[in-house]
């Protein structure tokens, strides 16, 4: 979908919607096909694994080798043969000689260890007794007893972990014991960041950036904020950076001041403004010199909203995230009418007690203070004019 | 819950589980209990909002001012009289005079920004019409409409964060429109970290470094890692980085050579080894300088879980964390019978399918290859023999 309005001397009139309103808002699927046009998976860098936890991995990686590599005590206690211990019990301990490798003998080994050839079972402690030179075996063990085979956790050549997926602790932890120290991973993408707060409500918009930094992090990026004497500076600055992405929050609206659009286009391509997205939706996207930027409220629940939905999935996207939402979700029923304009998306703050799904407001402005007390937010697709009580909708949870 | 055994000659004979096996382990409840009589929020620092993402509140916030401070217009359009559009319609389009303050004037106004004091409505552009220097408006606005009052989204005075709460994008935002550019935080506990890998499986236990970095960063620790020449020499240092709480992770078993309780009863004190809980089941803890010591397994697959149940549960209550599993959770059906053996609380690595919960197998080693395919874990209480299928479970998702 590409919406740039044409060319010509009916150009800038067109991309100028200050004073107008939207005539013609983009439907939030045409937004984020936008997005994933332009959203792709950058390159693969290596990273030692200690550096290596919550990035995604770039390549599929297959074990090298068996895990363990060799027969392993698995648990603490003495290398025996099973054969020797045959017929011990309490009543009958078996004498073992100590440290012996061999028929007849028992050696110290530890969990994790390396079996001795000579020796097919692990006698636990609560099974043995040692007295001098000698181990009292009090029960039989069978063969394989306390023993881990090698490539019980894994052979060589099967697949450990696929492309694309996450690097949480415990990936990190099967990596180091497939030998590995370092670990091809998908590159942080370098976002950059433009605050545009309005001329005449300072402080208000500021807000945004602590936010936007937070969340580009938790999608895999890296934020680097670009400050100028005006917005056109600052997103002069911000391309100037070899970003990935740029995010202009502020200004993106019909009122006076909105300049955001207009300097997106005159650095390159205004291709899309305003999506029938509420709150958040004087959000607008475009490419200067190859980079993709997009436009982002200046009221921080309009701006949070449009992130997590629309420039969320630009990030996540470039860092070879899964694209859709990252919240956790469940699935409850609504418990008091979400009511929601049909022709478009609305997200919906709500509280999720005993008695089910609550909305906390839907309100453009002023909603922030409601947000913070929500325990998610409900996406009511713009066919729908929202969810009767009693209808089972998904919650996104904060 | 004091568990050091006594003093004496008998005291190191009986710390010393090596070569016997543990004889009485500690219920995972008595582990639990000292940790959380050990783990106490650390005090508070004030950080800038752009540093503060994923902190935790140190002490309650109050609104300083009304949000907004002054009544604004909440959307882009002209500041105008509802008293003045009364009638109007694009059949009978009433004119007022473009940037006239008061009656019968029109000035422009962008949303988020003061309303004139003289206005008391919103003229949207979709209900008026510019030429020259008056604007049409042809529809009637109600007084109030499109017109953001002060106080709105918060009155001062009223409780914008509580303590203890985390600092998400929506804290964030609210904290940055409240006009604060610091806020207090609980300082980030430092986590002093002894990797001790066994002396002849080299590699293996090296694989909890980057995992344990990985969790204890999750769960807001900063971790420094300790190494020396030997494990008594890596604790000491751990332990003379003046931190928070110190995880040692290896030698905590029954082995030969697992030093690690021995190496903490000589810095310190050993208050508690071996707890009923599968894997993990090695943990201990104790004090050394007046700083909890968590000693994990070596195992892999059993560090995480011993990490996860104990270690981390100490890390997120110096950190002002909710001290329980951080993982989100559903709640489904049994599909394949869950073992568990009573008397120990066993952590089962399960699939969630369309059928329901599956046991992924809750083998003590070897282990790790199927918990990265797991989809979560199911706590199963020492009291159980498992779940039967069709039984409705808690599982924690990785």
């Amino acid at each position: 979908v590409n919406r740039s309005r044409g060319s010509g001397e009916d150009r800038r009139s067109r991309e100028d919607v200050r004073l107008r309103g939207f005539r013609d808002r983009a439907t939030l699927e045409e937004a984020l096909a936008w997005v994933d046009a332009r959203g792709v998976t950058l390159g693969a860098v290596e990273v030692p694994l200690e550096e290596a936890g919550g990035r995604v991995v770039a390549a599929a990686v297959v074990a090298a080798k068996d895990m363990p590599e060799v027969v392993r005590a698995g648990i603490d206690g003495y290398a025996v043969r099973a054969a020797d211990t045959v017929g011990a019990s309490p009543y009958n301990p078996l004498s073992l000689r100590l440290e012996l490798p061999g028929a007849g003998g028992a050696v110290l080994v530890a969990a994790g260890c390396a079996l001795p050839s000579w020796a097919d079972a692990v006698l636990g402690f609560d099974a043995a007794q040692e007295s001098g030179s000698a181990v009292e075996a009090v029960a039989a063990v069978a063969e394989g007893a306390g023993v881990e085979p090698a490539g019980q956790g894994m052979r060589a050549g099967a697949p450990a972990l696929r492309a694309g997926g996450g690097l949480g602790p415990r990936e990190l932890a099967l990596l180091g014991a497939l030998g590995l120290v370092r670990v091809g991973v998908v590159a942080r993408p370098r976002v950059g960041l433009v605050v545009a707060g309005p001329k005449d409500a300072p402080g208000e918009c500021d807000a945004n950036g602590p936010a936007l930094r937070a969340l580009a992090r938790r999608d895999g990026g890296i934020v680097e904020k670009a400050e100028g004497r005006d917005l056109r500076a600052a997103l002069r600055l911000a391309l100037g950076g070899a970003p990935d992405v740029v995010l202009v929050s502020g200004r993106t609206g019909t009122g006076p001041d909105d300049e955001a659009p207009l300097a997106l286009a005159e650095c390159g391509r205004l291709e899309l403004h305003g999506v029938a997205l509420r709150p958040g939706g004087s959000v607008g996207m475009g490419v200067a010199g190859g980079v993709p930027v997009v436009l982002l409220p200046g009221d921080p629940l309009a701006c949070l909203v449009a992130y997590e939905l629309v420039a969320g999935r630009m990030v996540r996207r470039l860092a070879g995230h899964p694209p859709d939402l990252p919240h956790a979700r469940t699935v409850a029923e609504v418990a008091r009418k979400i009511v929601s304009a049909v022709g478009v998306v609305e997200v919906c703050q709500v509280r999720l007690s005993a008695a089910g799904v609550e909305p906390l407001g839907v309100a453009e402005f002023g909603g922030l203070g409601a947000a913070v007390r929500a325990d998610g937010f409900v996406v009511v697709p713009a066919a729908l004019e929202g969810y009767a009580p009693g209808a089972r909708v998904t919650v996104h949870l904060h």
